[in-house]
């Protein structure tokens, strides 16, 4: 007989044990176990060109043209109808991306290792505000910038990580979570904190210093830039915990922006998918729900790890861009201690007198309480490249839960 | 008659409206208003070396070295005690600094501009850690380190300052409260941020790679590097409100180790003054309250205008490195709006529903609730040289606000 609530103490010892280091940077055709030129990355769980939503398709597209493998939307299209080019969710090779998530060979990604366990995992780069491929934007603008950050910053931040040893993104995330952050949407300590610790770093390896500026202009006014070697250590952290008999912790939250996807520590690689739901928040000027693309991106890494929506309480300071008020931060944190297995043992939230986030969804507990795992995230219109056109709240549908309980049920003989 | 309400309204509103821009870094005789050669600033009211604490005179000591006036200790006292020297606040010049605050004519100070009002505010260099000229300390190392500051990152700063078009302290504050920092003893955020903001542009303009990895190095790895600049942005917002005829609003409140002064608005240039608190607070590794030098520094001027001690609620995280829990933060701040005039309109905290941080001191109020001031300070070693030994709490002497109602009762009539 299977104890589950050891098999989960286990799961989630590792999680919170894991130690992600942010490595390095390299194109992820050199460090992702099974990347190659005619594969492409994406958000979420599968998902078909014919399934996929506005943003992740723009994606698609962008990133083929910027491979140099289409010329425009019609031949990127061909090429996956064919099955020229494969699309895999970037979670099935130890990988993340927020938004659409698409990674292609020649892009540079973030490499974590988690020295505990010794898994590595992988995030694209952040490319900042406006009209970006994570929306699915994909004209000469967003390509040259993109050439930019893979052909100049990639390689600088790679030596700059060399220079300083690495870089330690739990203890960033642990000190990020104690000025305002919750790791997810609001990203704006850790940006500036990573931005300072690889500057002297960043002024001693690049030669040119216009490119130095404008590298250091980049991720200092991106309040996002950390973002993405956070979801690699979150995704890290998730992985380590992933794969311990009889577990029902969850490991794995990830969107595409038609289905919202589950995997659970017990359960082996199988996702447990649902309809993602439309997020419920603030819209910027000019857009409303009706503009939305449903749910999207790996990002749900974090509240995986057990950060993002259920650190809220940390990050009082977010309602002004997600909606609610700070008691309602304060309500989403202690929800989330509802259907969890522990309190992080690194990550504290000093409102509630540094008890720790709410870590490692139970599944069972989501089942039969009735609540699902609170996410945090930006929303995209649903046209491909409009962009981001607000941030707000979302929940998983309860049915993927239900259906991995099933499961587990049936795997395990209960 | 006199309308002591209304005049308060008009010092606060000042204070409020004042809008500090940091515009550059230059030797101080070059900038404030009559800096000499023979004169040193000093931290607190008037002070003589008689009556002055032991890192008070070992700061003396180490700036007259510094400048080439002395040899040694007994050198420098004596040229001190013979009037060779001049002693003067700090404060009377429009001028703040930290723990000794000592400033010599040829340091660097920061320029501050009220753009609102048009007065300037200075501040000198922050230091760093470990053995300090503001701690008393003056061996070679510490006058070297001195030199650096004032010789390679003063200019680069300046050179920085002035391609970015100034930077808004007054913006920067408002965003670090809502990152965990209040702005006194916590004011990593805020480092992290003015780091970020200047690190492109002393890219830029520093063109010794090394010394410019040096410099952000020493910027980003100190989270009291913003201190200083926004001290002097507080003093430029505390005197924009004095002189105010009528006004019962407490405009400075500074410690020299040995008495603490304070100024009103409505009272000229006149100091109350009394004997300093010794903070409680934690010690570090070693040290206990027997070390303790009474409270020192012109910091206090970040409380003077509405932040440290009185945004607590914004800075939970503080308590692990000044005592108490984040209930006593939240509770510093809701005392203080017990003796304050107005809620402040640009500095807000996000755990009080964005409540303005209570501003302007209102002296009446001290008297007739039996409140004083909360103060968050760093403690100094009560030998010259030492350092800090902790950081804590503590509040002025409620003399001196009884000293000044009566002097102002006596001014006006009452």
């Amino acid at each position: 007989m299977i104890d589950i609530d050891q098999a989960n103490e286990t799961a989630v010892g590792r999680m919170m044990a894991a130690r992600p280091i942010l490595r390095t940077v390299a194109p992820a055709r050199e460090v992702i176990p099974g990347m190659r030129d005619n594969l492409l990355l994406h958000a979420g769980p599968p998902i078909t060109w014919e399934r996929a939503s506005g943003p992740m398709r723009g994606a698609i597209v962008g990133a083929l043209i910027y491979e140099g493998l289409a010329a425009d939307w019609e031949s990127a299209a061909r090429m996956v109808l064919a099955g020229d080019v494969t699309l895999e969710p970037c979670h099935e090779h130890s990988a993340v991306g927020p938004m659409a998530g698409v990674t292609s060979a020649s892009m540079q990604v973030y490499v974590v290792e988690n020295v505990t366990h010794g898994n590595h995992a992988f995030s694209n780069l952040n490319e900042g505000y406006g009209k970006v491929l994570r929306y699915g934007a994909y004209s000469p603008e967003v390509l040259e910038k993109l050439r930019w950050m893979n052909e100049v910053m990639g390689p600088a931040l790679a030596s700059a990580l060399d220079a300083a040893g690495g870089l330690d993104v739990r203890a960033l995330l642990a000190e990020a979570l104690h000025m305002g952050d919750e790791g997810h949407n609001r990203n704006k300590a850790g940006s500036f904190i990573y931005t300072a610790r690889l500057a002297p770093h960043l002024a001693a390896v690049v030669d040119d210093r216009q490119e130095l500026s404008r590298i250091l202009a980049f991720l200092g006014e991106n309040a996002l830039s950390v973002l993405n070697p956070v979801m690699a250590a979150c995704k890290a952290m998730g992985d380590a915990g992933h794969g311990v008999e009889g577990s029902t912790i969850m490991t794995t939250m990830a969107r595409n922006g038609t289905d919202l996807g589950i995997r659970v520590s017990g359960l082996g690689d199988r996702w447990f998918m649902g309809p993602v739901g439309q997020p419920d928040g603030l819209y910027f000027s000019g857009f409303s729900a009706e503009d939305a693309s449903g749910d999207i991106g790996d990002s749900t890494i974090t509240e995986t790890a057990g950060i993002g929506a259920f650190a809220m309480a940390a990050a009082p300071a977010i309602v002004t861009f997600i909606s609610g008020t700070p008691q309602d931060a304060l309500n989403a944190t202690l929800e989330m201690y509802e259907i969890t297995t522990a309190e992080h043992s690194h990550f504290t939230i000093p409102a509630l007198d540094f008890r720790g986030t709410p870590t490692g969804v139970d599944i069972r507990k989501v089942v039969e309480l009735g609540i699902t795992p609170r996410i945090n995230t930006g929303i995209a219109h649903k046209e491909a490249g409009v962009g981001q056109v607000g941030a707000g709240l979302v929940r998983p549908p309860m049915s993927v839960f239900e259906e991995a309980l099933v499961a587990f049920a049936e795997q395990y003989g209960f």
